[in-house]
């Protein structure tokens, strides 16, 4: 059986959240009478220390929906320069709510609060206007690192001097809450928007839940049915959601654990660096230049041992844990690296 | 029991599609691994008569999509007046395509190829771009009315003599071929493209098709990324999608049946007025102008006989038939409305 | 010499205002240094009954401006089916501000506010949300027709009612003023944003002047800068204007009875049409079907005798009054009609 | 009299260039019925090696038409870290047309065609889709540098090779091409658009140039009509520029060294850092961290002696060099600075 670590957004439901899924209460959710979807969305308001909640078909469209709700045209975004919004959303942020993304450089996808001053812009008629700060917890590009509360905290307070509102891409939040001990909704309340996706460590098929105050949640759903985002009987993915918030919220500290052991295991192949410190999550990147071997030749020569891992660069490649991979499966894994690069 | 009217949006899945649902192979969609969504994809090209098709969450993604594929901001499509573009996606052409519409005036929604030639614009710098005509079969707010294959050629000729292309909004296109035995690629290998709703009398919970030529599907996958509308084991909605294909498609003439005999049953009561031509397909639209009684009023009473109908205006009342409602039910709604209206 | 009926923004500077130009002070007009353009937003403001003004350099600029300042992307705005937003500024409105434009389906390019009233939309989560009104008087192709105070009033009103801002057109507002006796201040007081042309019948070669409340003009300088509308010693365009407020708003009379005067001259050629009523300001619209000639035909006929005029589509041909025609020229015009025509 | 350093934007028309707009040919410029702006079109097009040229009212129009013109909203535009088209332009790419900027690490505002490659993007359907390269020729915030003809070539060559176009945003062009000695033709040749503004070192009041392709300006003429910058009689406008042609580019010289001369006799004074390397053209930036003065406090005292400069920042001074300031300026603002910042 091949051990599939290219990314935790390819869990296949589980037989007890198909069982979930086929036996859904629905009903039509853009007349809020989807009974799924709306415990759903109470939920995981309650989980975020939100107001309400709004079920988008992915996490790209909650980001997106955020920023075009909290900014207008012409406006700037602050994020980290690895952020998703940047390298993996189409050009989203430009083209659908017209904003610029003004980068800061964190370190490992993290900036601090001194970041957000120094990108501070006087308010000039010719200047972008600074509105929205954002956040991604974990920070995939960095690494799957976790925001400190107090980091998260220090930035908001540093937006709200300024007038800027703050939102928390939160993809693999439960990720850092499982890893930091830090309740969701500790960084929630720290939050104008944020929202986590239902489809990565929390295995399901579709879907994202975006959080926010009662007139924020409001507009976001004008635009929900503005880009598309308005189902009908959607509690057939909501349902899977009320599984994975059951179930498979504790089971994230597993996937951590793999992702330590993986990092471990490979860090003293020859050739391959891993920055043991970035290993947070349930992420492990390694730089492999110094095998002399391309890492798309890498990842090839892991598929004829059945392991696939993603190659993020010619250098750089990523493995990533989640529900379906377990003990033993990352121990093939660090066989198949020993394998492929020697000893 | 209720007998819902409201809209052919509101169908329940059934217990097999349920089961079609729950055993659905499923893969990672945005990689193209997902079987479901790869089967459904080629069986509604195949359908439609065009070379590729994409999965998208909704009808009006499908729409919107195909208008920014089509379209450069500035440029102006033309659409019957009445179309669902203008009325219900929120301002999505303008805010997300940055195109103009500029309405032709159809009679029940179908304009003809001299409409299209009265609107041309000359080709100045200061005029809109025309770009593009778009068609809705049937024309929701036209009655459920049916494009004839010989007007759609004729305005595809119209267009295509000004350098436009053509779009097909198909929400419920699969109702026109039903009501008209006109195959649906017949329709298609008119058009630039084209999509079908799956939620709509297919009755499957959430899910669009969008079918085009392979490069405008390509162009279309990037804003599907772009607009939040790139899922996962998204195979979950297009199992549902295949299954409406096999058993939904020909039984959409009972619901064209229950819609016949639901409009003649109305048509006597005191002061309703039915256009008995434009019940072409499941729709029946009712002005209650003459009832004295406001349609508000009239579906609130309605409720208490357990018939739910919708009002779209103070003066008129729309019923849609699906596969929820049977010749029972339809039975039980003329009773009611002349209980209502007294006879 | 030519007599140019083409259009009166193809006046051409005076002597006199050409000495002003020549002479006029300036500075820095995006740090609010220039003493020109500063006097003529001061000016501007005072004469239509706002708190603020901005220097633009087009009349399109002010329209595009104000819409994107009123509206957010996806907002609908009311106007008349023929206005100028619509048909001549290149699909601005949707391409700039993201914004649909609702037809209205004025007479003589004038609606009523029952016409306001029965665009009304309901407040649902899949509308557009209706923000503007937007009047354009004179209303150009209605005929160069003058609205009525009183309907500007009521209009107002009806806007005002459901929540909706009022933005007036006012390329040719001086017409009006001049052809009604209003006072334009009384029409600007009616209005949340409005602006006059310097082009047109004022006879500047540049410019154009948008007024609003201060909060209002503050954020359209921001615009101003971001679309490019940003200039430096403009005070070289704004003495033109300052000028022709001096000396070229009393002689539109004289354009207008140069307009009555043509028309009444053409209405009787053998199968020319021409709605006299509709003569209210300086254009005169003919309908030449009856001729038996294009429109195009007429207009290059009229150029072997030194008469230009335009032609706004096969049938249609628009006459033109301005400060560079004078009587003389009227009746050389007359009779070059008769002679290409017959009598 | 005050010796204005603030920035050669605040240039005023001399009394030559004034005569020159006195006497002004004029026409409808729509048309391209303007004999002043079509001869300062064809000569900027000759100048800069292109097929044709478009007149606007600023640089920032040229810069932001000519993304609009080259990309597709969502596309990705490459740009130096300290361009206008990111600090200056109001959020402009985003909100115009729709495209993200992608930041290269220049030094001195000139990058690499090695940044180039470093920032390629793999063509998948999630990231941004890059389009085109900006390069601005001077740097402003670099310093005013000068891109060499080579580097330029090197980028440009970078930039084809992966499909990408070249624009160059040559607000001073004409101060690289006097100080580099390189005709402007060759810089334009290797690009795909370009622009000089009349308005800085060439001492216009209003107006930019915009030269291209013939099917780039004809697109750029529509979006010239969009966004308000078709004007009338801009010959007004444009005859200061064909004067400015004539007389001003050669005294671009006196400028460059009036620059060297004051950054010598500010090197020396106490706290005071100047690059002088980056004195390459009419401008002098200051770092005056090490004087224990604010730059805004020091711009005010420098006002009691007559002599204005520009803060922009707490710690940095920029002061240019224009056709309004002579040597004796130069020389009484090196003894400000003097007495100002003590010796």
């Amino acid at each position: 059986m091949t051990v599939n670590l290219y990314s935790d957004t390819q869990t296949l439901p589980t037989a007890a959240m198909r069982r979930a899924i086929a036996e859904a209460p629905v009903g039509d959710e853009q007349r809020g009478e989807d009974p799924s979807v709306n415990a759903l969305c109470e939920r995981v308001a309650a989980l975020l220390g939100q107001e309400a909640a709004l079920f988008l078909p992915s996490g790209t469209m909650c980001n997106e929906i955020a920023l075009a709700v909290h900014c207008r045209p012409g406006d700037e975004v602050l994020a980290d320069v690895t952020s998703h919004l940047i390298h993996f959303e189409a050009g989203a942020p430009a083209a659908l709510a017209g904003v610029l993304i003004g980068t800061l450089p964190g370190k490992r996808g993290i900036f601090q609060a001194a970041d957000v001053d120094a990108a501070a812009r006087p308010n000039t008629r010719h200047a972008p206007r600074q509105r929205l700060v954002s956040i991604e917890n974990t920070a995939n590009l960095g690494g799957g690192t976790v925001w400190p509360l107090a980091t998260v905290a220090a930035v908001a307070q540093a937006a709200r001097g300024r007038g800027l509102s703050v939102h928390m891409d939160g993809a693999r939040l439960m990720n850092a809450v499982v890893a930091s001990g830090t309740p969701a909704a500790d960084y929630g309340r720290l939050c104008d928007s944020l929202w986590i996706d239902l489809t990565k460590g929390l295995g399901c098929p579709v879907g994202a839940v975006l959080a926010g105050g009662r007139d924020f949640i409001e507009e976001a759903w004008r635009l929900k049915h503005r880009w598309g985002g308005a189902m009908r009987q959607a509690g057939i993915l909501a349902a899977a959601g009320l599984h994975a918030l059951d179930h498979h919220i504790d089971r994230l500290a597993d996937d951590h654990a793999h992702a330590r052991i993986l990092a471990q295991g490979l860090v003293g192949l020859p050739g391959v660096a891993v920055d043991l410190d970035a290993v947070e999550t349930n992420m492990v990147y390694l730089d492999v230049t110094g095998t002399g071997l391309g890492a798309p030749e890498i990842v090839q020569r892991l598929k004829a041992h059945a392991i696939v891992v993603g190659a993020l660069s010619p250098t750089n490649i990523r493995a990533v844990t989640h529900l379906d991979v377990d003990r033993a499966g990352i121990d093939r894994a660090i066989d198949a690296f020993a394998a492929v690069l020697g000893r």
